[in-house]
């Protein structure tokens, strides 16, 4: 099996502030096609380390990987410490200039003089092109060895890694196989999901099973071992499918979707169209919804209703319901749910109104105290939540909450 | 200064899931007493591997812990590793064993005979005393050097170290400590950044200045090094006032803060109010201004128009007006803006409307073009902006555009 090492650069990941995260999902996609990372390391802005590191590297490993440090400022010592490790020179690559220059270009922005840096590139290595920032990077094969440089910001090296880095990976890579798999699953506690599937899972040899926690579901991960991307994928949906057998409607993805993913999904395959209240949440629902790209076709509408006049006069909110029952009510809730469907024309409306911390709880009314409103054409409903967590834990999970509550509306009422 | 090296050690810590966060923690102690982190590696459960790392490390640095790999099974390395890399041996400790015995007796359970593997210590270390756990740590000094061995656990090796460890480092750093500050900067690029600001930062001999592009904005971290807290501080306040002299309302953050944690300090300074009309961005404005505890002092109203109807319906736009000039106009931007205003009756409206992609583009409106809207009880404003990169990316140099337009807005005004 091929070894594997990922270098992360940055002066900024040797503080108490700021980690190597990168390396994480390098790692899963290094795994997919059977190759091992054995080691891991941070190095600074500077040139002789970063040396030594890849000097070590290649010494032990068939495949290293580099991120960072390829900005176009002088603390940007990658591109040097590489081609002096290798005994190669940087060579001024005219075509990349032309192309940084042609990206200020286009946001009508003239190219400072030190982004030429950014156009040195390691001779013999091949250019890899980054169609989401100014720095490109480089592909060097040496005695069976592959050398990956790439940017630090993952929206850069990630699509670059799986265009140009992973196929050139692919040809030299070992026998065996893993292929991942990721279950979530709302609603249940992750002992509760283990008591429940460590029966099935636990006879599945070459599938490693393990669940985490993670803000407000679980994850189910699952790693198949074997001698094709086939066979472990068969193995894969085997046991995907026994588990959701054994947990039903709780399982809401089956290849790590969110939950926003999950319910466009379901809107979109039904031509349904949905309209979102929002107070404690702020906004957040209708922003993970709309991260979707094509979410235009079911979200209409989203009013953030943070005040309780923007309730009355935005979502026809009763004044006297407020009055009566308070703004965190279920009343309340399910009015503006209601008034959030009528006003927008859509199919369904949801709502959230909680009390999100850290400030603002009372005895009655604590912090975490959540109502999730649903309406449809024939039905408006609401329940009630406590949720644990600061803030931002208790807005997400109520974001995750409302959302997961329209799905098994949805569901619930095609089975009936 | 003195160099230190943190070795995580455990094949967990190399697999897509888990990651070390451990030296964080480190990291900050031992930059309190002076002791810079120059390098950082993650090492299986591999003894030749974890040998090379100990001794590459022992060559360039002065201190180095090693986190992890003590537990009682077989795949537990850290300690024979250790004994390898210095050629010591290792030596079962009665006393060791005795207490290790005890902590089981104490949980009314008796020791597995595995277990005994934690009672062999590397000759001539100190034993570092575990009272959240079975394995004892080692503090190992040679040559001017520390090693320092301790358990995978926080809650574990966060005790000994405060207890055990820094002491017999502060007996030999130097005096020096570390502070940190973080600027933020809007609307220039990393070079232009540079550029403005090396002629100041270059002055400064005792402080490390790195320049980092996050997304839309420019981080200036600056680590100042001196004999006392107080002098790191004055230092780093008279650079960043400079720096602040010269790069003006362009700096927005001048401790780390989120711009909508500015954004909503200038309003609630003023007793101003606001209201968002989203388009594009979907409510990640509203999110992120409601992310901050207290944003319904300053946060009315965020109307999310998705559909053109919801932008007619909820924000008074003019249907004349879209058919006129389409959803992403400069007109349409200026008509949400002041809609969501009036309708909150706020101080402030804001809006975006754009296209986020990865389709709708057109060769007109191509994938990146957003208007930003500004209205306040005078004026109302507009302007326009090629955003690069992905949806998410688009998204989220949209709604910091609009934040930092208002916040631009206010602060000029104030000049005036």
């Amino acid at each position: 099996m091929q070894k594997a090492e990922i270098i992360a650069i940055g002066s900024e990941l040797l503080t108490p502030d700021k980690i190597d995260t990168n390396s994480l999902w390098f790692t899963q996609k290094l795994n997919e096609i059977g190759i091992e990372v054995i080691m891991k390391a941070v190095v600074g802005d500077d040139i002789e380390l970063l040396k030594q590191a890849i000097n070590s590297a290649l010494k032990r490993s068939d495949v290293i990987i580099l991120t960072g440090g390829l900005g176009p400022t002088e603390d940007d010592v990658t591109r040097q410490a590489v081609a002096e490790a290798l005994g190669r020179k940087l060579i001024f690559n005219e075509e990349v200039a032309r192309q940084i220059k042609e990206k200020f270009a286009r946001m009508n922005r003239q190219m400072p003089e030190i982004n030429k840096r950014q156009a040195f590139v390691v001779e013999g290595a091949v250019i890899l092109e980054n169609p989401n920032g100014t720095a490109v990077g480089m592909f060097i094969e040496l005695n069976e060895k592959s050398l990956a440089v790439l940017p630090g910001p993952p929206r850069e090296n990630q699509p670059m890694f799986e265009k140009d880095v992973l196929p050139r990976l692919g040809d030299s890579a070992s026998g065996v196989v893993f292929r991942r798999r990721l279950l979530r699953v709302s609603g249940m506690g992750e002992s509760a999901v283990d008591e429940a599937i460590a029966p099935i899972y636990s006879k599945y040899e070459n599938i490693r099973t393990s669940i985490l926690f993670n803000r407000s579901e679980i994850e189910i991960h699952l790693t198949a071992k074997a001698k094709s991307q086939q066979e472990a994928d068969e193995a894969l949906e085997k046991l995907a499918s026994e588990i959701t057998e054994k947990l039903g409607i709780a399982v809401f993805a089956l290849n790590g979707e969110t939950m926003e993913e999950v319910v466009g999904r379901l809107l979109k395959e039904r031509r349904k169209t949905l309209a979102v209240a929002e107070s404690c949440t702020g906004g957040l629902i209708g922003a993970r919804l709309t991260d979707i790209a094509g979410a235009s076709e079911y979200f209409l509408l989203g009013v953030t209703a943070y005040a309780n006049e923007a309730k009355i006069k935005m979502l026809d909110v009763p004044s006297e319901l407020i009055k009566r029952h308070g703004a965190v009510s279920a009343e309340v809730a399910e009015a503006m749910a209601s008034g959030v469907r009528k006003k927008a024309g859509s199919d369904y409306g949801i709502s959230v109104t909680g009390i999100a911390g850290p400030s603002g709880g009372t005895k009655e009314k604590p912090v975490g105290l959540v109502f999730i409103g649903y309406s449809d054409e024939t039905e408006t409903k609401s329940f009630k939540v406590i949720l644990p967590g600061d803030r931002y834990l208790i807005r997400w999970r109520a974001s995750q909450a409302a959302l997961d509550y329209l799905r098994r509306k949805i569901l619930h009422k095609e089975k009936i």
